[in-house]
């Protein structure tokens, strides 16, 4: 049994964490069909209190646990977003993600929500990714080494990723680590990840 | 100044209707940025009722807007997942699709949300793409014609797409349509929409 905390808050970024969401969830589903976990994998999403969480670009979102009670996690995911501006001066949301992360096996960030990790102490002196126009604020932030170029960073336990749509593949390559290369390939094809980004050339496109 | 609504019901799949989300409301905020809209986009998600929806993998997201009381769209999104079986059923949901599709510019799906298209009519007599495992069952509807092996496939101002994250491939190609292929570059680039999916290759992995 896994069991996945994916922390939200105000004006965190949608797809920063629905994106890991999407595949920490498939992966309990196929695991479950497979009866290869002895007890169903779990992923909740922890907020400071209960109630709503608007996000950064307006979406509404229940929170399943608050910061007091949630189960112990193996995986604990930071998303970025605009709100990490404001919960960096948080202390009850730094202070919970350092003692959260210090229990947890794996601690891991999406885009922005690598700032969070700093400030709450596991990404100090480590080598991190973030969000690509972030960069260079986050390694002005001194002990931490911002990697330029990767789509994620694994460092020991920590994993951090580029921006926004960069924590699914982050979180692919994560359960594949827990759970084996074959079953991270089995949600890759159950949430049909075979990206074929457009106007990656620029042809005129003729009326479809 | 674009419309999009984004169709909310139970079990619908997150990631099906996050990732359009993410694309549109970035595209969105980039306009605004560059005062490229004489109005702002808007981007609302719309449910049958009030309340929060229950999605496909339990994240509970409340909409903005129900069936009777939301804006005129030019962008219409029907997502997919486990909830199409029973919501291609109900007629309220049917017959508003079909109503506010006859109403909109486009009228897109992502995954299995090619079935509700089918049963409203959209669909009828149209090539359309769906999530790998269902394609089978949908061609077997008859009075469509189910296209394989294409990430997402326009057929006139229906766009469908394949599984759960293509929809983000389907996103950006008519963000690109809508306002120009610079402009959905810059919306790639912002979400950094550069997947480099894991396991591609059957590499043993080492302690990391």
């Amino acid at each position: 049994m896994t069991t996945y905390g994916l922390l939200l808050f105000e004006a965190a970024e949608e797809l920063d964490f629905v994106g890991p969401w999407e595949v920490f969830t498939s992966s309990a589903m196929i695991r479950e069909q497979h009866n290869t976990a002895e007890r169903p994998d779990t992923t909740v999403l922890i907020a400071e209190r209960p109630g709503p969480v608007r996000c950064s670009k307006g979406m509404r979102v229940l929170p399943d646990r608050t910061f007091d009670d949630h189960p112990p996690l193996d995986v604990l995911l930071v998303p970025g977003g605009n709100g990490t501006r404001t919960q960096v001066s948080n202390p009850a949301l730094v202070e919970w993600i350092g003692k959260t992360s210090a229990q947890a096996a794996w601690t891991t960030s999406v885009c922005t929500g690598s700032l969070l990790l700093h400030e709450a102490g596991p990404a100090r002196g480590r080598r991190v990714a973030t969000h690509h126009a972030f960069e260079g604020t986050l390694q002005a932030r001194e002990d931490i080494t911002v990697v330029r170029d990767a789509r994620y960073v694994v460092d020991g336990q920590l994993v951090t990723s580029q921006g926004v749509s960069a924590g699914i593949d982050m979180a692919l390559w994560l359960i594949g680590r827990l759970h084996g290369r074959d079953h991270a390939r089995a949600v890759r094809r159950y949430i049909q990840y075979e990206p074929a980004p457009p106007y990656l050339s620029d042809e005129p496109s003729g009326r479809c």
